[in-house]
């Protein structure tokens, strides 16, 4: 027996499993006990606002339609407990990467964002991470939290070593974060600058690059709606601009994370990372 | 290849399509081409306040659990044209009854009620429908358009024919509207005072029922979270207790329409309609 | 040269000044300098929700279009000098009454309620007022400013004298406030009790009435959307149901005050104004 | 008999209809049913936020009161009915271009502009068109509904003929949309560059101008308050400065589209709607 | 040197600590981790609306300037732990009580009131505590949070041991904690019922009582600024008369908690903690 | 007896009074009498944000800790009159300048900076002031009231003299304030180009500069959270890049007024108000 409901997918997603070149997911977890706020609702507002999106680019000339993309829904966060969630991340990563898919996750708080490289570094040992965010996200603990999303990156180092990640556009943290960032990470602060230079360096070696996005590395006067504003941050047409500078790069993986809709009552920031999630993956995949 | 990711549920709503004796869907349905308001979001924000509910109803000492439910999704509305959604519910409610199932409809506003009504009356030719509603919603044509949720209880009246609808609670319309529904239906207007008795009657004849809850029935003090709202409406525990009244009734589907969360920014008109459908389906069903 | 624009009107406000019965006017002033808040926006508000709200009230069974009402627009309030817009509804107030109509205002906060009290008092010598409110208004002085909001009782009682002022619903003030309303008015502290009985002896006495309704007599579980609001007040049945009580007297002029929208982001209080406002004309005047 | 109230106009619109040079109408459109949202505020909300702007552009050295600017309200719309309410602009339009004076709209969804731009094709034969948006609005039909704010610009050429109408700032459409512009409008895309050499060019010829403006050509960072938000738009500087660069143009009605008040609740977007109005009426007309 | 800045202190807390009766204090803890909701803003907003609070009770004909109330500002919450918050809880509650004062908390979230418990156990062997809720707070462990806001009665009752606390106003919970509460409380579910005659059996023992106050007991129609609102609960002026029931009691301790002022942008839920606080401590203390 | 708790400080804000060099205290002063809208939450809501802050500037590579600031509260306004509060923040000012510490005054509107501007001239007689605003505030009288946020430089003007305020990104008065602007101070109109150099003059000079900072200079689209929002104004990094140009300069004293919080819900104008607070104290005083 067929019913003819079905959910919500995200705009073009409509491709099946075995089709499928990128596998869609979402990961609606912010770790708190409260029904109300906040990334948590962050993948069922750009599947809903993704509606409203053309399929179409002007600025690449392409279409959404010419990617095949499955949405396979939302993992179901175990709420309250940050290690399960990343390790729910993980599995699922490893399942689409195994199966030679890229995978591609709608956050959700930055922290989760540790088991998807936790996977991709199994599957690709070689692994590079390119990291656009306002926050270092180094702290080896944060109040009494070890895996709290002040502290993904420093995990990510200890997986991955020197020199793997790539840090644009942090503007904030404290001292010994930063010195840190200097000494391990390649590390541009403040903005995207470098970026062009140092994608051009991964491409000849045709190394694979896990692409995590938070988006608070948008000034919030573009994108009020996430969990730790951040004043000071890139334009929109400056961060789009540079996605097109990443095309041609062998992006095995991506997640776009900390839109959290509560906090903009406008709606904006949705549509927002809805149009930027549109050009990424027309620029990097089409 | 299974991935570990699925879709937000409503509580409880864990059967499958063969075991279920309810099938619960939404219908995000409001009929206008912005991409922000209104009742279009209330399915999805009822299905993610649930996971907040407890399963446990301390007024009727029942689970949630005890009965089997089955999620269907959503329907994908035609945007912008009531006439296709109409027809996509009917068609969707056939599917379920004739199953020998309970349609469940999440709304989405009211106008779309007709298309179960519709399919309703197909399978059950005696269908009796009680209809609680601030509104007549009898006219035959609103602002040239002869669909909207003006309309649903005078079309629905075309169908079922005299006092074969009753409708309780309204306290709006026009002269001629509120004419009609004293010659027309079993109309009891401005509360819910006279439903233990109609009940009865239906008990005794063992009759069909299709109950079509618009929740603007209620005081906008309780659901401030819906799009015409009406002062003077019932309170939460008046309604709830009303509700327990109908236990014992051959209820085969209903719905609960008129939930627009983003006219209620605390978020208490959905955590109202998700327990009001808690007490629904324990005092009818359980 | 006729253009075809004009301004909103309330609902079935089409009346000409020549045919009107009643004179309705908006007093858009709240006293302060900033561009958003507060009372100022009530008038506007209430046109344009009016349109929403039915013509025909099922209650009364009586029709809106059965008055002739002419809407006046608005008073163009002098910013911040509150005695100035006193003195401006004053004028107004008398130009309408001594027209042989009754001056109906749209507030704007209850202050200037006193220049429409001074007008009606000029022209009806034996003038008594019913004000329903949560608050004495009692002050002398109130923050150095003889003429806010928390006094214009006050000053209405040095114009008509002892217990000519009959308050109701009062349930906030200083313990002075409460002790000069026992000795100086018709006291009904906390509810509208006592309003059929004091309302049969001025109807005995065919005495000329004027209403002043500060909205935030209502519990803001009804009305959230007003300056001062103050929980415990009654609830929207009740009042409506006390409005009816007021048939047969002879009222001569009536303002409905504080309603504030910018602070209720549902709506749900303008629309609860409107409602309010069509069954008190029905009430009291068809 | 006068009364001392009026209604609330546009500052410094205190022209009489006889002495006016320009015409401000409101058109309070947004084809929705419901009573809460959304571009039908604009109008209204103008006029009031207009009130504490100033009257002197310290850009341009210029006072709003040397311009004769008659404020003719707002036109009541049939709700519902997009191609009665166009006619109604297109009348209104027409009364108004035939009396020599310049119409100007304040919008409202901009699906209705097609009225405007009919009347002033009738007044003026070889009329052109500069318009500002972010979507190409060139549909022959969007979801069953010929006449939506997706399709003026189409009708508008159906009109006018091929490069008669020049768009600017667009960055959102179908890819046939954008082949069309490119064969049909004089079109420059994404951005406002290139306005300086058209305008050059209409400068010589001295060729009638209608101005046709939606909001959305900024970016959703300064102008969150409207219907469609498209990120990547020009900053409210950028748009000032070409507005500047249309000084000397001929221009002979224009219209200001798709600001939606209740989307943006610190109340910017307004305010900046009606500097931008100030600007643009400084720098054409005074 | 003496600066003349302070800070702002609850209406008319401005009693010395030698001289007070009363100890108030803040607890401004949520247990989140971001800066935005929710529970921890309810003492600064608390007293921030005290200001524009009446001193005065006309229902009980009594000042709060009648009690000698210090404002000991807030503890500083220990973010992201919740056992060191309640230690400090505890800790500050001991200091007051041993020093033969009342201690007042003001919340924050609901689990913190163990701390307070757990002081008032010490210094009060044979204490009884009221408790008034929505939720029965039964659970002995919560989303591997054993000290979570769902747990706190259960905890108090390891401490106090049988039939010592007794529960009113319940309505949600699970079906184990709705029969431990029968076994091991005075329980009281869904309503005030029967607090007379439980506070009379209290009178007569002159037991030491502390009073926890869930704000959630209340209906959210009437203060949807609460962390996890449940439809079904007692009026404002329920409450109240029930709290004026318990005058007499010997109240040696007590807390007001859960208010969250960002659920509520009409500000009504902060000022109707308020007023109720003012009543709480007139009728129990004055 | 020593009570635990104490009340939130600014971040960092730990010196006592004897060590300090900078005192920091808040002037939550509106105006206005209602208990909702402004800039009266400004302080309040930044020491409250603070705490999210980092104490670490990457881009000055300083902490706060470096500096020795007390928080001394805030002032507590007598409401309603501007002129008592610019006496008490004269007051306040004095006494610490007068201890040869460095007065810092989070507002509250830009009114009361003249109490700030009073004292300092007493102080320092040569002072010199440097103002950030979009608003001329030249007017003489505003609306009746010599005092209010539209006159404040005009008044400082009159005590200190000719060419001794230097005011920039001023884009909003009257032509005589422009005009007043350009023959009395040193002007800068429209944004902050020309400060480097008036900044290097003051420096050869050494002269005591006291530095006011109305926030609206500002593009709204970075700060929707102030009274009178502008837009047209500068960006964020703008702002923070000409506030690292007055390092070195010689500045005595420092106000940052006008951060208006209800208006911004979502929080990012408090944010980054205080991050923008953070680069000040380190530029100028680190």
């Amino acid at each position: 027996m067929e019913l003819i409901s079905e959910n919500v997918r995200y705009l073009g997603a409509d491709a099946s499993w075995d089709d499928a070149q990128i596998v869609l997911y979402g990961a609606p977890f912010d770790g708190t006990t409260s029904f109300r706020p906040g990334t948590r609702f962050g993948p069922a507002a750009m599947r809903e606002a993704s509606i409203g999106l053309e399929n179409y680019s002007p600025y690449l000339d392409k279409h959404l339609t010419d990617l095949a993309i499955y949405d396979a829904g939302d993992l179901v966060p175990p709420i309250g407990s940050v290690s399960k969630m990343i390790n729910l991340v993980e599995d699922q990563t490893l399942r689409i990467a195994q199966a030679g898919k890229v995978p591609l996750m709608l956050g959700g708080e930055h922290s989760i964002s540790l088991g998807a490289i936790r996977a991709m570094a199994q599957v690709y040992p070689d692994l590079r991470v390119i990291h656009f965010d306002a926050h270092t996200d180094l702290r080896p603990e944060f109040m009494e939290e070890p895996l709290s999303h002040a502290c993904v990156i420093y995990h990510a180092w200890e997986i991955l070593g020197d020199k793997k990640i790539a840090s644009f556009g942090i503007r904030s943290g404290e001292a010994e974060e930063f010195a840190f960032a200097r000494d391990h990470l390649a590390f541009h602060p403040f903005d995207l600058e470098g970026l062009k230079e140092y994608v051009a360096g991964l491409k000849v070696q045709k190394l694979p690059v896990y692409f995590t996005l938070d988006l608070d590395v948008l000034d919030p006067a573009y994108l009020p709606g996430t969990g730790t504003p951040e004043p000071g941050g890139v334009t929109y047409l400056d961060l789009q601009n540079k996605i097109y500078q990443m095309a041609g790069l062998n992006v095995v993986g991506l997640d776009i994370m900390e839109l959290s809709p509560p906090y903009d009552e406008s709606g904006v920031s949705t549509v927002l990372a809805c149009k930027l999630l549109r050009e990424i993956l027309l620029a990097l995949f089409a």
